[in-house]
């Protein structure tokens, strides 16, 4: 199984690359970067200095990428917008296509074009995509050809609450949710307001009240409950490279926490990326960070009548990367785990 | 007018000793601290150097403290429980006494036994105490003798939510606190979950969800609407030195955000630590931390009927040793920045 | 005392706007950017909100500037060659001028070429402008009309080598002297190398062998021993917003440690910004960032009969715009603290 | 193969567990921790979650463990002093014995007592052992029973050094080298000079003149060189978690960069786990922490006749784990690599 990844040369590319690199049941054939054409791999990514010496980053033309018999399965780590450019002809030419960006994320081209600015580049393409979280995703999804890869903050969310509507543990209405965010998850991007000096020291919510991946939760979450679920989405950065610690307060309606960790248990015992903590034990990204896992906890709170509950996870492997090559690993029928572990 | 301050060795000791130090309008005499006792200032707090380093820590003895003729004012930087045994003697002896502990924050004794795990040291005291959050307290208050100043999380909660309650902008249901916290708000401990190592490169929430200072915010805003008001709060370490950035999810219940910017104005306009951001522009807490303001903003998000309401200041500053100089100066009816505007 | 600030939209001008703004003897007058021109001072360093809110932002014009009778001391925070295109001007309108660049450090205009690769840009101006370094500049120099302020890296290594040298206590073979600075001595620019997740859990030395602040240093070295001084200047980036940490091997020739701390006290007693720790005590940055000090120290080691020499500052202050004000002070003859010393 | 993990609590017992829990050659049977007796290894390396649930930690008594006939291999991660304590009933027993302290580093008890302050622990044991430097170490020296792993600063000096002092490229006087270490270096340990806040935006020399790790860095060299070598070591702690990058002085005697670079690729070239860059790319702990790698590079400074020397590597990584269980795999003839490669 050869392995091509398109667009490299940002925080979740690279990462990507480790993962794929390290695999032990696929080969990463092609590396490709508009930016890094020509260049080893090991130049642009010093970390793997030793170890990917060889590969050089190919250019990104998305037609020659179709054609090449050589390359069996693209992961797409580009900026919305011009995944699909990619995708397109791939997807034509037989590859399978795993896509990290949002642009096959959302069913609803209308909600697409109100949170991204852009109408969607490809609506019909669109129809034959699958929004795969693997822990809640339906049997079977990983076979479909083109698959969106969930977003980071989304992950975050959707883990612990999905099956607590879908159960009905949870109402629809009062879901707060807040994250905090490496700076990791703005990429790599040279913007005065992202040098060291302005994010170290700092902490600030932003993207009020619209961030983009709020579309991404409501249609999840509206799925799994079976009607439209409207939720508040605050976002905030934090002074550190990597991890997502998201906390949700959201009205219990009578349910007990037993009730909830019966819902979690019942979708996750078992699962090797989710974790469920008891109840009083808070996720920190710190144990996360590095590992393709979720952990999630809640409590109740006697005096308001909520549900806190709190995940973390690493912003770059289950938030992307990790995932991304967890759906491989299930494409290809083989050990979920592999080339995850890090021990 | 002389100045002491009872157990200058934690991190709010430390600043309001630098900024007694360098404060024009008077003179700090004593600075005292049971396991520095006999050692220079600048010995101690390393930052003081040539500045402090004639004056020695005492010991602190509360009764000897008491009978010194030559002190006028006394801060109580203690843990809670120690400041009550410190304040009764002062208050006795005449003493001005401004307390940033908890021990005169609560009115309500039984509450304060439910949060801080004991009986309250002093009833008969606590009867004297004001709670002082200088921009929304009744003129005159400064006057009191024994001052509790408010804590770090409820300066920044209060400051934004007790005008709108007070004018029923918003209502009383569905209050959600969420709040990032730097490290130096645990303190100066030595303990291994405060290490580099455990709080670097980390986010979690932390104390759900019944952490102490969510009695004193309960308080004063059920004070601010008439009626018990419950909320729901969540705070977090952040990987930072100093700074609390506080996000607030409430139900608008039909008010206009211009209604919410008016009900500030009234209060703040004028007021030299309290920063009215235009909505939309998020506060951050490295725009704040060294000074003594709490920047505040508001969004309303039309999806949800909700306001976003943030904000941001320095926990040892404007959540602390900043906060009790302010009061200082208006009691000393000085200029209330003085000492306080670090350019 | 009218003053301007020409170029301060980075981080040493941020400070000196910060120093001048809460500075008593004098009146900020005027603050200059050509990118910022007419945005409040309190909109682009929002930690001056609710203090300088009013003064706005003006156009660099280097004759305007130099016409304006309003105006009698200019701080030139500004990139070296666009120094200079301000600085005659304004001299030959007779203001005073403070210049942070590097334009008129080197009293050899062919160091300056060979070291910044370009020309010098104003070799007759060079020859009225003079090197202040207040604790071992001649007295009286302060008088000159035209200031050259040392730079950061040099202030860490000349405040202990310069009366070593001049003593002779230490020759002038094998200094060997690394520096470890903080992110901000890179300026407010925005390159990929310096976004947060580049600098952040990094350390690396940069610059070898030749660093433009190696020409300054030695300059003056030789200067204090009389002969030609070339030295070995190793900088490193550390992860942190200010500071330096110098740490200077050099052989002791024979001279006890007693003959250093003699030589240091007798330039460096009762100066407010010098402060001589005891050999064994190492200087540390987070000691000195937000104070206008240099801390030194020394051990010598018997094994390698070398002297070991340590220093810590704050690149922003002792290393940039508090020495600057403090150079300001000398000259208005006010007492050199004035608007340093932050408590 | 079975291996056991003696005292895996602190940080680099932490990676040892990460390490050879994901090692696809043996079997981590036993972990063992006085002070974590009984408690599951993934709760108390939350890293592990979901891989090391149903290994508990066990007490750690050397007679109990040496007795133990179903382990092989035993790795030694205590302080100095503790583990010859553990050492000799094991190796007494036959078992491989992999140390990671400074017990059995040094060749002379004497040197051992002037650095570590007090008497050697067992001088006859100490006979048995052999320092073991992969690169640099004789063929066949993995064999030995009882091995001691170098140090994390030592591993970083020594690399650059040793072939260079072997083959007289340089000469043995006026060696310079100073370091930055991140935090955990300093180990796990509750002291408030280690606490977040304390070393946070800090940076400072400490240790100085006679770290420990001076001792094991000159007996090395002594032996490289045939003579005795005393060199200047200067440490710094720099605000990061992980990672060491140093710097060294040495005058090149006349050397040229390219018979500096010829000696190196000797011995390095085609060796995994050093990287030897180009002259003029200086390497950043940030490209090695989470490796196995140590990057060295080299400059010529013609004006002071100097090579400026610069090394990174990972302090808990190729410092002290990650070389502990590349000596494991030399030891069990399998690749060099195998479950260090993290991708």
């Amino acid at each position: 199984m050869n392995i091509a990844i398109v667009g490299a040369s940002g925080y979740s590319g690279e990462v990507l690359v480790k993962l794929l690199a390290g695999h032990p049941s696929v080969n990463l054939a092609a590396v490709t970067s508009r930016s890094k054409c020509g260049q080893p791999v090991s130049a642009v990514i010093p970390q793997l200095r030793g170890v990917l010496d060889d590969l050089l980053f190919e250019d990104s033309n998305p037609e020659e990428l179709a054609a090449r018999e050589d390359l069996d399965c693209f992961f797409l780590a580009l900026p919305h917008g011009a995944a699909a450019t990619f995708a397109r002809p791939l997807v034509d030419a037989g590859k399978k296509v795993i896509d990290l960006s949002a642009d096959f994320r959302l069913s609803d081209p209308a909600i697409y074009e109100e949170f991204y600015g852009a109408a969607h580049p490809d609506v019909e393409l669109l129809q034959k995509a699958i929004y795969l979280l693997p822990e809640i995703a339906e049997a079977g999804s990983e076979k479909k050809q083109l698959i969106a890869c969930p977003g980071c903050y989304p992950t975050s969310a959707l883990t612990p609450l999905y099956p607590l509507l879908k159960d009905g543990i949870i109402g629809t209405e009062h879901i707060v949710v807040n994250s905090m965010s490496g700076v990791s998850g703005a990429g790599k991007k040279a913007a005065e307001d992202f040098i060291y000096c302005e994010r170290n020291e700092s902490a600030k919510a932003y993207g009020l009240p619209k961030h983009r991946h709020l579309s991404e939760i409501e249609e999840q979450l509206s799925k799994a409950s079976g009607s439209k679920v409207v939720i508040q989405f605050n976002p905030h950065l934090a002074a550190m490279n990597r991890g997502i610690a998201t906390t949700i307060t959201v009205p219990s309606g009578g349910s007990s926490i037993e009730a909830l960790y019966e819902s979690w248990n019942k979708v996750y015992k078992g699962k090797p990326f989710v974790c469920v903590l008891p109840s009083g034990q808070t996720p920190d990204t710190k144990y996360v960070v590095g590992t393709n896992r979720v952990d999630i906890s809640a409590v109740k709170d006697e005096r308001t009548g909520n549900f806190v509950i709190t995940s973390a996870e690493d912003n770059l492997m289950k938030g992307a990367s990790g995932q991304a090559v967890q759906i491989m690993n299930l494409w290809l029928g083989i050990e979920e785990t592999t080339g995850l572990i890090h021990g």
